[in-house]
């Protein structure tokens, strides 16, 4: 399984995931699921990965493909081409039925699962930053004001954190904050979600990436966020009278 | 779906259930879920179902009938001539098999799922209270000191809190406060678990249930606990210092 977590801001986004994979829990492995493509002072693209490893790593090395210069990337796609993040997204659902098409029938033969969810987060030009979920239909949903955040794989333990505080017009380094005591629940409940934690910040109109991290488990922040969120807990839940039942 | 727990403590145990069932967002209605026999000063039982509710009807009234008088009770066996909790949980477990072996095979044909889960806890006579966990196949695993709560239906969303707070040391109110937290964050994020909740704590060595509720939405202590626990997530969210990413 895999946790990953995008939060949607006026200031621009916050996305995060896991590297933990796993195939029954003794082949347990540590693989990168937040890929980025970027053409500073144009474009940015970030991509949080969910599901078969094949099937993901897959469409990252077809999307790759795309951005490269004409004479190596063959048919793909270039997300650099994109006029608006909506063309993006359905570059990357195209990728995703692609990939479906040429892998999905053996896979069904073997009884293995394609099944494969994304987070998709990026700015081109002067539009606005956007976030979207992409099914392994290559279908795909948008992140509104409504609901401004939006999770893939094991998402259910931290997902009570984020229905509490979650707003639009949190800074950059809150949302972080937020995002990473998500993962904070999540990783002590659910063996399948593992760190390190590979994390990006992005300002809205920067039009480049410079604000990214692996977060590895002794990293004194995280240390600190766990320690201290762990107590706040614990005497929040003191502060609370009995019930007299 | 349905969200259920238990906490197993040195001085009883704490047991509640939602009501909520559901076949489809459209099929919605509110069964008690959470059932108790008992005769005071010799044993007590409760359970807490989740899963198919045809099935753990059927479970449940197989066991009531065991516990009628001589001529109305038919084959069924009987709770009350358990000498153990440990024999108790087996006279459940056969009647879990019971039913599967009457409506299990026409249910695999109509394609429906028999899965059923059931929290079952109790005290007979001078034996400690225990706390089990028994499966569709009617075999069942027991709290212990290591792990003393035990979750059934949508556990996810509650646990994180479970496993930060849960101690075995706990007072019975602390311990329902604690489970009533769980509760609020499941119902929060997940609309196929519904308020009103049942539940009974029991004291050790009493020997019998006198205190067991059933909360409904406008309960003031519920209304309480939900409004000071999310204010105090905020505040201990915004007590952390920003993640400078």
């Amino acid at each position: 399984m895999t946790y990953g977590v995008g939060l949607l801001l006026k200031d621009g986004f916050v996305l995060a995931a896991d590297t933990r994979t796993n195939a029954g829990v003794d082949h347990i492995a540590t693989f990168k699921k937040l890929h980025t493509w970027q053409v500073p002072g144009k474009c940015v693209f970030a991509l949080a990965t969910s599901g078969n490893l094949a099937t993901t790593q897959s469409v990252v090395s077809l999307i790759t493909e795309g951005t490269q210069p004409e004479k190596k990337k063959g048919e793909a796609e270039s997300l650099f081409d994109a006029k608006t993040m909506f063309q993006a997204a359905r570059i990357v659902g195209r990728a995703v039925r692609e990939v479906k098409k040429i892998d999905g029938a053996a896979q069904l033969q073997s009884d293995e699962n394609f099944g494969a969810n994304f987070l998709f987060a990026g700015q081109v030009g002067s539009e606005r930053p956007r976030l979207f979920e992409v099914y392994s239909a290559g279908n795909f949903i948008e992140a509104t004001s409504d609901t401004p955040y939006l999770q893939i794989g094991e998402h259910k333990y931290g997902k009570p954190i984020l229905d509490r505080v979650t707003d639009m017009d949190m800074r950059l380094g809150s949302a972080a904050k937020l995002i990473l005591i998500s993962f904070d629940s999540t990783l002590r409940s659910n063996l399948s979600v593992g760190m390190p934690i590979d994390i990006i910040a992005y300002t809205k109109d920067s039009l480049k990436f410079d604000r990214q991290m692996r977060i590895q488990r002794d990293n004194p922040y995280f240390q600190m966020l766990s320690g201290e969120w762990s107590k706040a807990l614990r005497k929040a839940f003191a502060a609370i009278e009995e019930f007299d039942i």
